[in-house]
């Protein structure tokens, strides 16, 4: 076997052979197969595709490049919910504790964000205290006391899905539906858990831009999962506006707890209540969607769920008074109120642009490791179908940093479109593919 | 401007700028753009394309990347022949000296062979004592004094080529019309020709396989000069089956001599006098294509093309009593007469098949700058056309070391197909695009 020869092959549209792939993976791992006859094969598969086959055979081998856990002595009923990234997307921080009351498992793993806001451990990490780099005896230990815990990445997982992201990245290749379903789906399957909820944001603020990549990723990844003995189930979401009000880090997690509170911001709603359902419905807590939705809404309501995600902050170390004392977050030096122009409906919030003024004022990454501010972030006094007057507060900006302040000002004021007459009721849960 | 933008705009088909193309250029020439990004820019062409106006700025900037000649003070008359590459393609060697005794300036760079056999300059250092590799005072020297010289390259030409055609060849990129048409031509402009002529080769032994690719390059490169003020005309031809008798290196340039002295094999002809007949035509040394090709018959039959050949040898240091004796060259230890297992016109010649029987006997180069042997190769007893009875010798091995002759064998013997009636005559020359 020769890589250039695989390389033409998959040029001309040709699958490759469970062997072929083990010859890429082996030789990548090892140094042998450099970069720039990676990314040329990554190109190639961007325009020739992979078949279902050898997305399973890859998935398969970058779950074996490293670690993986095994949490199957406690119980094979464990959850994991996964989102493909979206703006303001706060889902995980609400759907644990609400999971957690729920008394089902579950060992999350999550990332920080590249690009965009923070990632879910960014954003926890504005509990002050709290321990989101648990060694992996600690994080088995909180499994096994409390059934829940969450933490960064804590051994080996998944290498080779490392070192392909890291350089399709760089390269333009990212954008590729098998190597998406790939990096997701190995990484969840090593993380360990029995039934997986995969959030798959569909919009302009999300990696798939249209409904049939979104249907085709979430059907890839489902299939994938199926050959490899995981319950996969994909919830198409809507991600063409900044999911509530807050777009940041530590801004979204209060966000978070005032949902738990019973404070609902109506489009997230719909998120957590479904793929909260989808979870009760598989490990069998409820049997019918309504009465799975029901039970999330009275663990709001009785304060349980609130409870629960103080009990999930103290035994990593956090402090949970955060929960009714919003100053013991880090907090931003500066704000500055965007006013509207113009009278109308608000008709549409770009989550580009929201995402990107974000960035600009600190609470998102450019490049790996860079550290982000927790405390910045855009809060959107104003939501899609709200009406608003000339010179209400439509946004207001959190920063420390002044240096990019204009340009994000005006990102955040030309992200909204307003209209005359009220518009349509916006759908957030476009498909669950299961 | 970034690179990765820039990738992701070819990959969606988008034509660059002028400035964007000098600003990849000048990324990758100073290592700024590593080789990862451009493999999978490279491979984003090979499914988009480039434009004319892309080809002709590449083609700009690649020239510019380095050194190039210029005799403009001597004559703008200078021709340049290139061939895209071929098995058994001794053209050159018998084109220069005919050239040459036309009276036609011809400051001649050729290249080594990698890949099939060697390449021109291999060929020529199989004459005692040939100096190939002239320094650029003595190259000049010698066109000015004689007209015509022939070296590998003298002076730092067309780095940015060899720097992206080393990355292509690794990565399953060559095959891609418009960097072939900035390879070449970017070449041949450095080199300071006035006119051009591109022998662009079609067939199972060439690059371009199919004749609507071949078209295409040819077009391409035509219009690419046009552009940048050269006058190119490509002739395409047909490269299905080895070219003359001799494939290898020493037994090319007896077959070469052999054409000079009047012994033609018939495929050659068509190929010599159509291109010698262009050079006439260009440089205005006959008015007609009959007057052309008359003159280039009287120029071998009068006997002063080979010494012409004669005095080249010379004047470059080489012995030119090989012209006589050839047993002045490198002479191979063994040989093997391949046998006919049947009665027939041979109806075909595999190129491929004696192409990589020469590799395997030691007349090619598999990784570049290996040595070769010059004595080792392949001569073809029958030709397309000619009637064998069974037990006659088809093909002569020459070798040196053993180690690979079954398969070589093999090869040869497999390479000829048979056919009861006499198949037609061959078409050498399937267009002129000018």
């Amino acid at each position: 076997m020769n890589i250039i020869e695989l390389i033409e092959k998959k040029k001309r549209g040709k699958e490759f052979s469970f062997d072929e792939w083990k010859f890429i993976v082996d030789g990548y791992m090892n140094d042998v197969i450099p970069d720039y006859q990676m990314s040329a094969l990554f190109m190639a598969i961007y325009f020739k595709g992979m078949t279902l086959e050898e997305t399973v055979n890859l998935t398969d081998l970058t779950v074996k490049s490293g670690d993986h856990l095994d949490f199957s002595d406690i119980s094979n009923n464990f959850v994991d919910k996964h989102s493909t990234g979206g703006v303001g997307d706060k889902i995980t921080l609400i759907l644990l504790p609400i999971l957690a009351a729920a008394g089902i498992e579950c060992a999350k793993l999550s990332g920080r964000g590249l690009g965009k806001t923070g990632g879910t451990i960014d954003k926890l990490e504005s509990i002050p205290g709290f321990d989101v780099n648990l060694s992996s005896e600690k994080f088995e230990e909180l499994i096994r006391k409390n059934k829940v815990a969450i933490s960064g990445q804590t051994k080996n997982l998944t290498p080779l899905d490392g070192k392909m992201y890291a350089l399709r990245d760089i390269t333009a290749t990212i954008d590729i539906i098998p190597l998406i379903a790939v990096s997701i789906v190995s990484k969840k399957i090593a993380a360990g858990a029995n039934h997986i909820i995969l959030d798959v944001k569909c919009g302009e603020g999300a990696f798939m831009v249209d409904l049939a990549s979104a249907k085709k990723l979430a059907s890839t990844m489902r299939d994938v999962g199926k050959h490899l003995g995981r319950n996969i189930s994909c919830v198409i979401t809507n991600m063409n506006q900044p999911l509530g009000r807050a777009v940041g880090n530590a801004i979204e997690v209060i966000e978070s707890i005032e949902f738990l509170k019973g404070n609902y911001t109506n489009d997230l709603c719909d998120l957590v209540f479904e793929q909260a359902a989808l979870a009760l419905l598989k490990t069998k807590k409820r049997k019918t969607r309504e009465d799975a939705i029901s039970f999330v809404k009275e663990l709001i309501a009785s304060g349980e769920a609130l409870h629960q995600f103080g009990k999930i902050i103290e035994a990593q170390n956090g402090n949970s008074k955060v929960l009714n004392d919003y100053t013991l977050f880090p907090q931003a030096q500066n704000k500055i109120e965007i006013k509207s122009s113009q009278n109308g409906f608000v008709s549409n919030i770009s989550a580009i642009k929201v995402s990107k003024a974000c960035k600009l004022l600190g609470a998102g990454r450019i490049v790996k490791n860079a550290p982000i501010d927790l405390a910045a972030g855009v809060f959107l006094n104003k939501k899609y179908g709200e009406f608003v007057n000339k010179n209400d507060t439509i946004a207001t900006l959190y920063f420390n940093k002044e240096e990019n302040i204009e340009e994000a000002k005006q990102l955040v004021q030309t992200a909204f479109d307003f209209s005359l007459d009220k518009p349509n009721e916006q759908t957030m849960i476009y498909e669950i593919i299961e």
